[in-house]
């Protein structure tokens, strides 16, 4: 018998996730197991929930880490809010905007999907626009484009939706702890995140917020939430506060491991942060510049933690990635989509954002090229 | 700054779920987390789904781990098969019976439930005179009835099922690890597991498998799987044979964790694991006579993993449970629904499934009544 795990390699993870994970976080994550009803993992969730809500930049009571990974938060958000036949207004820019269309889709809603070109930023003019034509009980964008690298303009879509009865659900699944999120402040009422992007946990746990109004829109729903493990409602028993009932048993040590990750982006300090994924990001883009690659996406609307790069004629980016994977150790991405061979996708995630890292990458791609 | 994970006690799980964990799980748990598209990490899946037959006796192609905890399981085994109006008989004597009812009938199925007083098996005899009333597209039920620490004639069930076209579905949660299970030999179309239970690995990720009539009966589904996160044909995608087309981020190292769990019994051997349960069982069941406690289930239907044990009159339960926890650091759980305050419910599951594990809880037991 044979045992493949001795065997793991350690892999420099600079692609779209999951990211590096620092050895604090793995050394909660594998912590004593306590019991689910615990006083004291209670505790660690009442702290938990704390950690997130300053990520979010909300102070929304429903805020919460689901027992799944990232994609389960996008699944959490509709399936509370969607009945059949509600009018879903999706602004589409990449593949993480059309699985929001299936995915609503699937749960009966009346899906309007506006799409945008690819690599290019959501056009608030044309949303303004669709917003003038129908009520739309949801409107959803994607903040950053994993698939593509784009920030969307989520400040600005949630102005536009002020004043309006539409709820209003962002995905900052790689935006969180990498780019200010302010759900709040934007008028965001449903946010999802994830854990293996810039907040550097292994996936497993998914942080996601509702607002009052969210909130009040999954009470006044007329049919029960399709989805028993992903019911706000009953989590909400669980992990609000009074008495705790039991619904499903969450993944204890993902929790500790999600905790540990927070804690550690609070102890930096969490503009510090930022600061770091601008700080390397830009190092990346000299590098880049040296060996002649160009951004797909314009400078206003980059992501530091996600630079998506053109990949110049000639170069045969699966071999590049290949070579880098089997030989220095590195992982990046190819692309999604209409995006698969066209360009490369490199994370600059959380505990892994440090200028030490692009020098190896760009070194590394240097002697491949 | 305080970081509470620093606090966290070492407790002895010995309550319904989560159970113990091995060091060397642990240690898996923590391994360096590496891509989900990498090729070594496909390669421990791929060995990972065959350990996985071996514990569900089965052959199924489609045998998976779910990134979720065990509850997902329930909702992708119903999700997945289940359409509106559809007949789904499901036998019911316990709080996962019941919680099957209320899954399935979130997702549209016309639920027909057969109730059976908790603590007693399901009645085969009554089973087979529903069946001749009706035509069913499933017939679920729990083998391993956490809340009651019944362990239902599964087998027989399923026998009465062969030739007809109902799918049997049945949840293996606390089965799988700790008494044999059988999917291809009872006739079994659908069976999902918990890692957190007689696996001893931390909860977050549940071993799932479908039979080829299953799978078949997914494939001609008139509506898509009103869950994109649980879809076992995207799943399958990315879980299957040849070209891996990305779903969603899987827990990876919650995979090694259960990779790691699945290993230890593997090389322990299987039915040497089986009889160490039993072994244990009937240790516990020798100190709970020195101190005058009765089981609540007949002996035949007990689960040597799952005890649930009659409280004496004039006994706190609750504070009883309070003390082994604060000062003994012995977690063992309360009844739930029905029986809440009228029994205790005692895990001797995988890692912790150890004589001496008992011994402990016994003289602790002693000391405090």
């Amino acid at each position: 018998m044979y045992n493949s795990l001795d065997d793991i390699p350690a892999t420099l993870l600079l692609g779209a996730g999951p990211s590096g994970v620092a050895p604090s976080t793995y050394h909660a994550l594998s912590k004593s197991i306590i019991g689910h009803m615990d006083p004291f993992f209670i505790r660690i969730m009442d702290e938990l929930k704390d950690g997130l809500r300053l990520l979010f930049g909300t102070r929304n009571e429903l805020t919460v880490p689901l027992s799944g990974t990232g994609s389960s938060g996008m699944e959490a958000a509709f399936v509370n809010l969607v009945e059949k036949g509600d009018k879903v207004l999706i602004l589409q820019n990449g593949v993480f905007g059309t699985r929001m269309v299936d995915v609503a889709g699937r749960l009966g809603a009346e899906v309007t999907e506006l799409a945008f070109e690819w690599g290019k930023p959501v056009d608030v003019d044309r949303v303004a626009d669709q917003l003038g034509k129908d009520r739309y009980k949801i409107v959803a964008v994607v903040f950053a484009e994993t698939s593509t690298g784009v920030r969307n303009p989520a400040k600005e879509i949630g102005d536009l939706l002020k004043g309006t009865d539409a709820l209003y659900l962002v995905d900052a699944v790689t935006a969180i702890g990498g780019i200010p999120v302010e759900a709040d402040n934007w008028g965001v009422d449903i946010c999802y995140a994830g854990g293996q992007k810039c907040l550097s946990c292994p996936p497993g746990a998914s942080p996601i917020t509702f607002s009052d109004r969210a909130v009040e829109a999954i009470k006044n729903r007329k049919t029960k939430v399709p989805n028993w493990y992903l019911d706000m409602t009953l989590l909400t028993a669980y992990w609000g506060g009074g008495t705790r009932v039991y619904h499903h048993t969450p993944p204890v040590n993902m929790m500790y491991a999600l905790y540990q990750a927070v804690y550690n982006i609070l102890e930096e300090g969490i503009d510090n942060v930022f600061a770091r994924h601008e700080r390397v990001h830009k190092h990346l883009a000299k590098g880049l510049a040296e060996i002649g690659w160009a951004f797909l996406v314009d400078e206003p609307y980059r992501l530091p933690e996600l630079n998506t790069v053109v990949v110049p004629e000639g170069v045969d980016e699966a071999a590049l990635r290949k070579r880098l994977l089997n030989e220095y150790h590195i992982e990046i991405n190819g692309g999604l989509g209409a995006l698969a061979g066209k360009i490369v996708r490199i994370g600059l995630m959380g505990y892994n954002a440090k200028e030490e890292n692009v020098d190896r990458l760009i070194t590394a791609m240097k002697e491949i090229l």
